[in-house]
């Protein structure tokens, strides 16, 4: 398996190329717009087929890479059941597992952030956590029908009940870490160790962070799977 | 073995912290001074000790954060052979292997950044490149020593003759790879492969870069292996 982190600097967002390197296929997760160049080289030099970007979640930070990808390659764009992308080739469920070659990446709906967010286990040994659980930290849950209660039962029950030494590979970091592990995020993430439910509730819920950049540009392109439109034509529309 | 590669945004070094879990003894390469607190956070958390701090080089675009680091635990500073640094507590020699519990780290000179820079070989199967080589370019050559032809000579010689395998972890990226092999960068590296020692050279001396900005406090501050001074005691001295 080859898999490599890709960090984009403007959004502080990770993609993540995976791939079977005898089969000579690979999925990218969480691909950037403006990065989509620098990953397309990637793929080609390593002679790989892209097949799937698939997305953790519809991000309300960055622009997607994959409508871009797809026209490009003959890749299928995949997103979270009941996320609102109806550009989406298909529609990914809590437990189904997609295979790319030999590796098996399992999706594990862990909501909060989003009502239709998806971490994914990546051949049982490490876990792209999304916007769901950071390096401790978290994602926010104040909007896209985010509810700070699910975040803190999913992370909780869902991604804590994980092996202690899964490797933990966020969507974001703003401090210049890259990875964790399981263990780690259970004993010193602020947000959850030593934190009830009510107490979590209380800590999300008075956060009052300023509304992303980009997102009254971001979601709606990500609802169309990144698929930016003329200005003249979203004016006329 | 723990690996933690950890990034300073500002000046897009990377930072290694690697450590032997069972024996808790950990060191830091090329530690940046303002992420001093973040790494010593990391190595509280994970119950290490810091043992050494390790250094590529003499940089000039960051302070180091070892100074600091030896102030406040109680680790050693290791700088490589002929570096200016009179502070280091020890000058490691090419061909030397540093041990870290039972992690073995080969120094391997390669020159040409400056007149006094190692690569270091972990466990045989990573090696972290400093300022020789970056994914997909190189270190620039202009000052403190810096040669083309020696660095053209280190790397096709000494790095480009590991096993094609052996993952490359550089001391900076600008473009948000995180890492790569010594077979990628033998074969899509632009600044090396197809190019022979004269073009390389010729491409390096016509790059005129702008000299980095921290250049002048940097250089200066990390001969004294991070300490900064006084701005009064540097005046009157």
């Amino acid at each position: 398996m080859l898999f490599r982190q890709l960090f984009d600097r403007e959004t502080s967002t990770y993609t993540y190329l995976i791939a079977d390197t005898k089969a000579k296929e690979a999925v990218l997760v969480d691909p950037v717009l403006e990065q989509v160049e620098r990953d397309l080289r990637l793929l080609r030099e390593l002679g790989l087929t892209l097949q799937f970007c698939l997305e953790t979640h519809i991000h309300a930070d960055h622009i997607t890479g994959t409508d871009k990808l797809r026209e490009l390659t003959s890749c299928q764009g995949i997103v979270p059941e009941n996320a609102q992308a109806a550009c989406a080739d298909y529609f990914i469920r809590d437990g189904e597992v997609l295979k790319v070659g030999e590796i098996e990446i399992e999706a594990i709906a862990t909501l909060g952030h989003t009502d239709s967010h998806m971490s994914y286990l990546v051949n049982g040994d490490r876990v792209l956590t999304g916007d769901s659980l950071f390096i401790r930290g978290c994602g926010r849950t104040d909007f896209q029908g985010g509810d700070p209660g699910t975040m803190y039962d999913h992370v909780t029950q869902k991604l804590f009940s994980l092996p202690e030494e899964t490797f933990v590979y966020p969507g974001h970091d703003y401090k210049g870490q890259t990875v964790s592990t399981i263990g780690e995020e259970k004993r010193f993430n602020p947000r959850f160790a030593g934190k009830d439910r009510a107490s979590f509730m209380k800590l999300m819920n008075n956060l009052n962070l300023p509304n992303p950049k980009k997102i009254s540009e971001a979601v709606p392109a990500n609802k169309r799977c990144g698929r930016v439109l003329a200005k003249a034509y979203i004016k006329s529309g």
